[in-house]
């Protein structure tokens, strides 16, 4: 997928190439799709390099990422394309980088978080449990009833910011390295690109198997 | 998937390399198959580029497409390659380029596309709402109940015409860039070969959802 | 997936290229894995390309096939690759290309074949019907209710000769061009090896459709 | 996926870059990710290359192999790329080594693996018959009842060793290639790295088949 190897450093050089070829991963596995979805990773000097909004993002390259301030999302420094505008995860991601002290974040439009936010109903979250994948999620060990907060979806993403602010200001999301967005997607994050690679691939497992075990569950009527 | 992105102007030249790699990525998706589905997308001069019928649509090259009138869908162009036939696409195509200004059209084969059509059971429409997704088609908002209409399937390809012209002409349809075929698949399309390809995706993610969705419904008895 | 386009006669250099590529997108696609499944396509002079068995498939190169004769089985050319067997798939390859006319045949594990057989219960056949993508099967409209055979296992596959030659012999299966083998899979043909890579993929996707329809109706209560 | 073909013998040049090639192919699938899964192969002198712990696997280069020993896991040689650890996979590989004669062993984090564990319930092993692909396992015929251990999941990989030795002490697990570990996956070996890839591959779509078909039944109330 990428020639880039968890060992190398990453520079301002390399943290685009990285970013792109994550997208195109995701393009292939439909977790992003139809210009839905986004990513941002860290600069060397603490800024974000940000995707642009209302591209194919499996096409985004290297040249095509803003740098954004994660203080209050203005462009820092214009993609070498033209004619591109930053993604409308702007807002959202750089909450997630200040509330969390998140430097990659990733959202997903993938099936099975809509499908995961749904087992949800009307409540204000999800619980995982019973898996070893959670060990993938920093902090947690296979025994832990994960907490994942489910908020509302809003006509447009930049008002999803209220909603996910009080997800994040809520102490018994704590341990959440995702929010799942009813209708719409997850926003995933972590410490670097690699970790927030590693919870995205994650959660997305965590949430196919949630789903999975909950239909067998329906169909042997021992709801 | 391909080399061509999408701040370079499609020319005639790359239109066609970009038609034959959205049906390779189709293809790898199943969403083109077995020789069925098909593509077609604009010239420089308001003609069409149309696949060929009868092979392939994976193994489809720029050199193999047709150029054709939307008008009354005769071959202004004969591909460089001998002994291929147009589309049988050729004539629902030309509809809906003339019927929506559309100017990219895609017809997909896709499984998610028969069981979305079987969900509108006789019905003349299927209503997709609650997805953010909906987003990724021009002019809908995550608020929208969208009606896609659902015709029936016919023996052959052009006889489809008039079913599809009826539900072009309802004005109840206005808003959808896609028709469902019961039993068969269905057509999507877009202002450009950039809006139909995020047209495609989008609409199999929603017929992935609804599909999904209802599943879950009828297990649980909520019907 | 391959460099060999429809429109280039297929050639002794070519002809193994081409089975070689279907393999490796096969076993992308889990239709072929853990050694099992096999291909054949003709030689110029009549005989057959066969694959080597107990192998990868994917790994399958031009120069594993063996050429054999569909008369007898009997080997009539070694591969160039030392250490290889013909394909256990030999004499049933053989009974199909004598019986049917055939020039290429192949033969999935795909556990969409193994479900579908599934749905005959003990019956001889399995009835796929409402689905436009009969029509990549050669003589068939989508009106058609098409009647593919199913057949018992047997514990080595040469065994399964009497139970194909008996389906084959049916006057009622003369339009399949597949036989379903119950808990097994599938053999699936063409007139030569562009028609068996059609069929292939249809088959396929008339058996997703048809288990997918079955599993809606089950948990609909409408059987 | 590899320019490695069976034919050719593995050296300890060759063996890193199939385990490498495998583990691309496994991510691609979700049998590995979010840095979860391992795998092992033997050198030419007795001992295991063994993936790094806590990296992406499909990442993971012949470099990046350790050399252990499969008597107490001792670490005979570094990898080439500093900072690494060896797998958490170290002791469990090592005793199936030493008491099953494996040589290569792959640890599976697939959904399939975990769903098809739910379905022991309680139990401490999983029937899986019926289907073709147990032929794919050394010594099974099709017509075999094929035992798989199911054990518990532990908070921590070592600490699944005694319940992996009490699964591979059983004599009724004398036939089993695999074991399923609760809510977690698998262990899948083989003799030599070929092996162990057509147990890899078979048993997946034993698991896949097996739970297909449990939620066929019980949607028609059949058990």
């Amino acid at each position: 997928m990428t020639l880039i190897h968890p060992d190398q450093p990453l520079t301002d050089a390399s943290t685009p190439e990285l970013l792109s070829s994550l997208l195109r991963d995701w393009h292939a596995r439909a977790w992003v799709s139809g210009t839905g979805g986004g990513i941002c990773g860290p600069t060397e000097d603490g800024n974000l390099f940000l995707a642009p909004t209302g591209v194919h993002k499996e096409l985004v390259r290297p040249e095509d990422f803003f740098v954004v301030s994660p203080l209050d999302g203005h462009v820092v420094r214009q993609p070498a394309t033209s004619g591109l505008r930053p993604s409308e995860c702007n807002t959202i991601f750089g909450l997630i980088v200040r509330e969390r002290g998140a430097r990659s974040v990733a959202h997903s439009h993938a099936l099975a978080a809509v499908l995961a936010a749904d087992l949800a109903d009307g409540a204000d979250h999800l619980e995982i449990a019973g898996l070893e994948m959670l060990k993938g999620i920093r902090g947690l060990t296979n025994l832990d009833v994960h907490r994942v907060p489910v908020v509302d979806n809003t006509p447009r993403e930049p008002e999803l910011v209220a909603g996910l602010a009080r997800a994040l200001g809520d102490p018994r999301n704590a341990g959440a390295f995702a929010v799942l967005v009813r209708d719409h997607g997850a926003y995933i994050w972590g410490d670097d690109v690699w970790e927030a690679k590693r919870h995205v691939e994650v959660y997305h497992f965590l949430f196919e198997a949630t789903v999975a075990r909950h239909a067998r569950r329906s169909k042997e009527g021992q709801r």
